[in-house]
């Protein structure tokens, strides 16, 4: 079974070494090279795109912001999957927004600025706090501005409007009023192409200056995860969605406010290689060669905790029980996602106390998310 | 960390998937095409041995049947982990008769056999049921004869002189009295440069026509589990071991008697990749980069069951929770290791309900050793 991912980052990595021993060979479109490569090794497995789109069985795609006339190529190739309205959605803001409020289901309150007019609109209409985010290219909190106080209107929207003019004539603002949540989780799960469906658990995300930090994954409170589990069923149904699908939630007080949603194998997934049954890059592959999906099921508790901007950590790391590395072979930038590591206890306060033993070995500065676990 | 393993089959495949996350390059020298390949694309990574002797960090072995001058190398540079005499060990079973001997471990009771009279004396003092072995190029019940009458001798030894006549000169034969084992049983663990020792639970095998067909690790008897870590820690440390190492044993009324010893990572230890914390290849590589062991426990009882000849099973399989597929990648051959199946359950008794529903799905006559769950 052979299968392109468009993109050839960590994701496709995972997918090709999860996929391998069930039988799946992964190859991956390399947009920055164009050139169409094993995504562990990097050498080249076929010598152009059109070749690799001829010859593999299934397209699917590691990231939303494919190149448009790449994304209508694979889509008439009949291979794509999930298809391409699934992944032009995930990667434009407005088309999420319309997505969630024809599927009625509950979100932050907005509206789309292209203008001054569509500003003072927004103002007005959804006061402040206001959080603005670029419509397309937006992640990892990159694209985003905050209004606390009215008084800091003017000076923001003098930023958005020079975002919008050096950007192309597609892009546009999402105005949100700004959600003053508890905390934020999100729901990886996965719909075949005959529209089976699983959910692994909710995993709780702490995010730091708007990048994944840390995701706990735990047997959690029955009622959110039906909250989630029924946003999540209507929204991959009306998109006829195939694959896996991440969908990030604000909770408020046991209610779940979609915040955006992921149409791939997603960064709160990655505790799924220790923590469940079967992991987020198996399940994707399942689902995207109509297999039947495999169980979603909570093994053990298991902590996620990004690696940014780092590419060595101490050996004693690996004297920790249940502790396990996973890097992604990629040159040291600062800030990029280097790898993560994932560590699961039998039952939580096992889990909390191999916390404290990683927090107590890694630069508290590097890692500020287990401040908590210090 | 780059590694290097002398043969590029599945176990040297699977060291690569599992070391890949963890930050191991593994590449493979495949002794039938004298190329240095990735065990996993097969794409040549060295154009030949000695420049990749050269530069890798470390070198390790997927079987014990190396060529002598190729070890001899692989040790002078200084890389090569296990040892040469350990490898060398594995793959004579007078060697590994000795060792047993050495370090007063229990084992069969045997007499090597280059001539008749040599064959006459084992005779005469092991007695009937006899099984004579051949020394070198041993695995998977080849180079073996029965004698379970007196009256058979004459015929066998006409069968052992031929193979000793159109064998190398160093080629040998051990007899060794018949056991009438209750089961067979195998500790599969790990000892790194430094001699820490790890040690998984031990597996029971089921062999069929001398080929390891399916084997089960659950929590085990403590005795029976001391005995066989005692016995491993003295052989592993005589050999100053480092790496995963596999002990096979029968086991009569309590006792165990090493049958034979594999120095790699072992087809009775598969079932690691998802029943125990840190996998058997995982922590082959950490060993041989001496590196602290991951946790060898227990996660969830499972069972491996072995794959031969066969490249296509049903997709149904697929719908039983906790079920795993290995594919080696391999073309189709009668009796080949294809691949093999994990399956784990959250206690004995799901395991063996999921073992029986994999044995409805199995061709009985491909899958003989499910036939206790049909």
């Amino acid at each position: 079974m052979e299968v392109l991912v468009l993109g050839a980052g960590q994701l496709a990595r995972m997918m090709a070494l999860a996929g391998s021993p069930v039988g799946f060979n992964v190859c991956a479109f390399d947009v920055r090279t164009d050139k169409v490569v094993h995504p562990v090794t990097q050498t080249e497995v076929y010598s152009d795109l059109l070749s690799a789109i001829l010859e593999v069985d299934v397209i699917t795609a590691e990231f939303e912001h494919v190149p448009l006339d790449i994304l209508q190529t694979c889509q008439q190739s009949g291979k794509l999957y999930p298809n391409s309205t699934a992944i032009k959605t995930g990667g434009d803001r407005r088309l999420e927004k319309a997505l969630l409020e024809k599927v009625q289901t509950a979100n932050a309150e907005h509206q789309v600025v292209n203008n001054r007019d569509d500003f003072n609109a927004a103002l007005n209409k959804l006061g402040t706090p206001l959080v603005l985010k670029s419509a397309l290219d937006g992640y990892d909190g990159k694209g985003q501005w905050r209004i606390k106080l009215p008084e800091q209107a003017e000076a923001v929207w003098q930023q958005v409007e020079q975002f919008l003019a050096h950007s192309s004539a597609s892009q546009g603002v999402v105005a949100e009023q700004f959600v003053a949540f508890k905390r934020e989780v999100s729901l990886v799960g996965a719909r075949n192409r005959r529209g089976q469906l699983a959910f692994y658990p909710l995993a709780e995300n702490i995010h730091v200056d708007g990048v994944l930090s840390l995701s706990i994954a735990n047997e959690v409170n029955d009622d959110l995860q039906k909250q989630a589990e029924t946003m999540f069923t209507a929204i991959a149904n009306e998109l006829k969605y195939t694959g896996v699908l991440a969908i990030e939630f604000f909770e408020l007080d046991g209610q779940l406010l979609v915040n955006e949603i992921a149409p791939r194998v997603h960064n709160s997934g990655h505790w799924t290689q220790q923590g469940a049954d079967t992991c987020q890059f198996e399940n994707h592959l399942r689902a995207v060669f109509n297999l039947p999906l495999g169980s979603t099921q909570l093994i053990r508790p298991t902590a996620m905790i990004n690696i940014l901007g780092e590419d060595n950590l101490p050996d004693a790391l690996l004297d920790i029980a249940s502790l396990h590395l996973h890097w992604y072979g990629k040159e040291k930038r600062p800030g990029r996602k280097m790898g993560h590591i994932n560590v699961s206890g039998k039952n939580n306060a096992e889990l909390e106390s191999r916390l404290r033993e990683v927090a107590a070995l890694l630069d508290p500065i590097k890692f500020p998310a287990l401040s908590s676990y210090r």
